[in-house]
């Protein structure tokens, strides 16, 4: 089915606050989530909702805790994230690196002890909206093994690279793992085989077939060892900047998903900097280069990262938000609709 | 054959004296140069010292230029690398980026109209050998399709990321593409297979089979779309942040490999922002979860990202380190011995 925008919004506002959030804070995640439906992301829009109520529920977030000063120097400050709400605490991060970048040309913002920030690419797209350059990253869990390595492992450190460019801005939103353990699932459920060899049976075999791999959990890293690779360095810099958790202190924790993980938030503002004219010409001229490459067939089209969510985000504004039903049920249901 | 480091280094600077360079400058390439062969990393040590004199004697590298300020906002400074080689300017920037940081526990350095930077690990290595975590990428000119199409394309734009650790520190030196022409030239010379698909053949179909690729020029990037968009995003934010060229700007300009590219160095010094015992436990522990766990094949070893580079390194200095009997007989051609 299908259900519009603000519909959408307010009823996934409606569970947040039975879920024990503040009015406020229940409109700004419930908004979070619905953008994230509406951009095409369901995984992490209306297919979470139910998760981080829960999450709420189990004490494994405080509704109330807000992030805390605790350090500062030239562009950089420190947060704790207290285990407040993940998307509470990465609006404020980017907010308060775009405010520091608006001064200084940069800011920088570490945040430790915060929960799932859900969609990484909310707060690229948030910087780009406002014209800013954003860069962001987390730590997470345990999610595969190391490159060479059966068993586990290194996070899953989704990396968000944003530029703006109007209403359709360039935007990397990049998980180190092939896939998702949601795209397995879904891919196994449809009964067909992923697009490219997604991680090893138990056998070590690479294969295309999810079920294999959510038996082994032996997902693929992004680019075999350099996803791995890429994975220990995010999570390195983001817990020593952070003075926070790494990939191993959150396996300990066990604070569910993502609990206690550790983020970066970087806003660099063009103007600023003097180089917003650039920015534009720079932009435009990448653009019309990836537009007027050949197609690897025939009517295919060659898009730039970030212009399919924004012809998503547009149909979707248009016909309503694709929601699962059995989902929308469940949303409805917390909502005590 | 196997040559001394000494040896090596000394025979390199006298090639690039001969080429050019002045002794300082042609000193500090030869050791850069040695110190890439000396770690394994013969395609952009010994392997690139014929080019790049070749570079010099067609002017495509300035030897007598030096960096020049062009900007300052904070923590950031823009330099003109003014087609200078791309080792020295480089080396510049990432010293002058660790001196930001040691006054305000962070610096970045932009250079635009820089050349070649040779092996991008350099400078990773360079700053966490003096306790900096480093951070720093190139754009380049087009080596492969964005992903989609089957002609040019996007850059290789290689991202290098460092955190200390004694002699054998942390490191990711990771290019866009799967794997290298150089590799692929390799791999092709010795009849061998890619250990996983690198490209596309001229059919279009994915293929470990380095020759078909070569011909195609279909080179893989790293997780297929993944490294298709993280390039765009390093080249945009590249040359948004120097104000220099894009790598649809390189390719127009064609002033050889890399030439004119832009490049962005990171520093942060976690002593000054009292991180430093943090670093050393967060280090320690993600070093462990890698060792300890179980290895994909009997007898095998789960290293961290740099860790076979320090193995290779002490190995290359005890033995000395190998190079190519013809490439070894080039140097010693341009060095007039």
């Amino acid at each position: 089915m299908r259900v519009q925008f603000d519909e959408m919004k307010n009823t996934i506002k409606k569970a947040f606050i039975r879920a024990g959030l503040s009015e406020q804070k229940a409109e700004t995640c419930a908004r979070i989530h619905t953008e994230s439906s509406r951009d095409g992301v369901y995984s992490h829009g209306t297919n979470r909702v139910a998760n981080f109520a829960r999450h709420l529920n189990d004490k494994l977030i405080d509704p109330d805790a807000e992030p805390v000063l605790c350090g500062q120097m030239g562009v950089m400050e420190n947060y704790d994230g207290r285990m407040g709400p993940g998307v509470l605490n990465a609006l404020f991060c980017m907010e308060r690196a775009m405010e520091l970048a608006s001064q200084q040309g940069m800011g920088i913002v570490a945040l430790k002890n915060t929960t799932h920030w859900m969609r990484g690419g909310s707060y690229g797209h948030l910087a780009a909206s406002k014209g800013y350059i954003g860069i962001c990253w987390t730590n997470t869990e345990t999610c595969m093994p190391a490159w060479g390595a059966v068993t586990g492992g290194v996070g899953n450190n989704p990396l968000i690279m944003a530029v703006p460019n109007g209403d359709a801005p360039v935007v990397l939103d990049m998980a180190m793992s092939q896939y998702s353990y949601g795209k397995l699932e879904v891919t196994r459920q449809a009964g067909e085989k992923l697009p490219f060899p997604g991680g090893f049976d138990k056998n070590g075999k690479l294969t295309d077939d999810p079920g294999p791999i959510e038996e082994s959990r032996r997902l693929l890293p992004t680019g075999y060892w350099k996803g791995s690779g890429f994975a220990v360095l995010l999570d390195l810099v983001a817990s020593i900047l952070t003075g926070g958790l790494t990939t191993a202190g959150i396996d300990r924790k066990k604070a569910g998903n993502c609990g206690g993980c550790s983020q970066i938030f970087i806003a660099f503002d063009p103007e600023k900097l003097g180089s917003g004219g650039m920015m534009a010409s720079a932009v435009e001229e990448t653009i019309d280069q990836i537009h007027n490459s050949e197609p690897d067939r025939e009517g295919g089209q060659v898009f730039y990262p970030g212009e399919r969510t924004a012809l998503t985000r547009k149909e979707n504004i248009e016909k309503g938000i694709p929601v699962n039903d059995e989902v929308w049920k469940t949303i409805c249901t917390l909502a005590g609709i």
